[in-house]
């Protein structure tokens, strides 16, 4: 059987909601439950500063439920909750500066209603599947490459400090409660619907909106490894996180198609923009940003290999082929 | 020149905050850095589940300042920050039970206030110098004995991911911020003020309770190994990491002297009570506790006496006799 019919069988008419399903990541998953039938719902609260963004689910409004709400507000997660079958939780706060000049509001987001949203599946439907977006960002620095999972963790940034403590709550309440929970650590994620107007999602966004506006974008440093996974091999690890038993209580690196240098991967950019680009420029990595960088980074991907069968399929070139492409059409409604 | 007198050179006529000064290690700490000739201040809201007891201080309230505040109010933070050279930062929820039942109150102390209590050094104290008082709860179900400082961290409750948090925003405010923070993390520590009504700090304190009052105490399994810290090693503790430059930005296991099971404490307790004594019954291993329930755990104190040259000095059974003959005057102001 083949892996789209396997997840029909899984998610076709199943109610599932998704937090965030207005942002990068949330949508690509809604657009993906929607083509396999899935009874999709989702919680954005559509906030500037975040992902959310209605473009995002431009054309399908129609096909599914869309609650305007702050994961934040306690009561009204009963209700959202309620006879859903899974939970697809992405709702969070990205940024790493913001983290850092506003701690107490990425603390509320990331920790909080972290914490508020599972008390509510243990207290009004603990047979919920749940899969939780963290983040490589709680490696730190690392101390060996690839990164797995075994590494220490070791957050650089009140935003990692969080992330940390909101994938931990989600195991507590799988092991302790029975709130079946996967906890999946997102490296760079990159494709259509990608936050472009600024770096709160990944400077690579800004890249993108340069190239598609014919501006030259900045690299900053750019002898740092980094690795990536395009949104659609993102997509489809949520997928069979949610779906398989074995996944549960467990966490998962998400790696990217090999890893790259930010000079190669700005060369991959101007390879992929074709003739109509006006190139990029270096400069040193700002002072400000360097004390909670993290250097080197790229993750190894073979335990969810070896468990679940997922691995990338996409390549950057090709990730940022199709996100220049879908930005050349979009990129009024995200700017 | 003796360690008090260092102490003293150190400390005196220093202005020093105690957030849970009131409770268990904060009022003896209080105690000892009166004696040092500091200008103390305590914190303390005096919560009947947490530590704080106003006989701790007995005999000493014109000695210092007392604010009955609480740290998660915000509002009050900078000014009892100013002007500041100490900050030990022991305010705490510490019951593991009542993480779980009560996890947003768990997470409003020892998240959130300890973040604020971090912007406010930052913002109108930051060349204060802090240290924060973590726990042993933080590493989980131990790999290997005894646990060093490089030991995973993987919390079984709430109260264990959220004291966490704590401690990284420390390090991440020391690193980042300049905030001179140091982390102790705690084992079981006894001795005289120790909560004894429950078992919200440790479940010797009921021992205790039980021993001086002339009824059998109950010992659930007892085949565990634990280790214990008399509270006066504790304070001296507290003293050298906040006295020592080479402690900035660093972790320490407190250990204790050996490592003892449960049943061997019982028999210690029995022997330190001498012959007014009941004696005590085994039962098993609550099955709601054994979710989050660590199994054998001590600690490795190797880094901190080789970095600041503490170790414990006060035998178990010389800790349990101390504090037996506390409470045996005591008893009635701590039920």
């Amino acid at each position: 059987m083949s892996a789209a019919s396997q997840h029909r069988r899984t998610f076709g008419g199943k109610k599932v909601l998704i937090t965030g399903g207005l942002g990068f990541i949330g949508s690509n998953l809604a657009r993906a439950l929607l083509r396999l039938g899935a009874e999709v719902t989702i919680i954005d609260n559509l906030f500037p500063r975040h992902g959310g963004n209605r473009r995002n689910l431009h054309g399908l409004e129609k096909k599914l439920e869309v609650i305007i709400a702050d994961v934040r507000h306690r009561r009204s997660l009963p209700a959202c909750l309620a006879g859903k079958d899974f939970l697809f939780n992405l709702a969070g706060q990205t940024s790493h500066m913001d983290s850092m000049t506003d701690p107490d509001t990425d603390l509320e987001i990331n920790c909080r209603a972290q914490l508020s949203i599972l008390e509510a599946c243990r207290q009004h439907n603990p047979g919920i599947r749940v899969v939780f977006a963290s983040t490589r960002q709680i490696y730190g620095r690392p101390d060996y490459l690839p990164v797995d999972e075994k590494h220490p963790l070791r957050p650089v940034d009140v935003n990692g400090i969080n992330k940390l403590a909101g994938e931990e709550y989600h195991l507590l309440y799988s092991e302790v409660h029975g709130v079946r929970s996967t906890v999946l650590r997102l490296t760079n994620t990159i494709g259509p619907r990608m936050r472009v107007k600024d770096a709160r999602q990944t400077f690579v966004g800004v890249w993108i909106k340069e190239v598609v506006t014919g501006k030259p974008f900045e690299v900053w440093g750019g002898a740092q490894l980094r690795d990536f996974t395009s949104v659609d091999d993102a997509v489809e690890a949520f997928l069979l996180a949610a779906a398989r038993p074995e996944a549960v209580g467990r966490v998962f690196n998400l790696g990217g198609v090999g890893h790259v240098s930010l000079r190669e991967l700005a060369d991959l950019l101007v390879a992929a923009a074709g003739r109509r680009h006006a190139g990029y420029t270096v400069r040193a990595f700002p002072a400000d940003r360097k004390k909670i960088d993290i250097g080197d980074f790229y993750a190894d991907g073979r335990l969810i290999e070896q468990v679940l069968g997922w691995r990338p399929t996409t390549t950057v070139g090709e990730a940022l082929a199709q996100t220049v492409a879908f930005y050349r059409k979009e990129l009024p409604h995200y700017l």
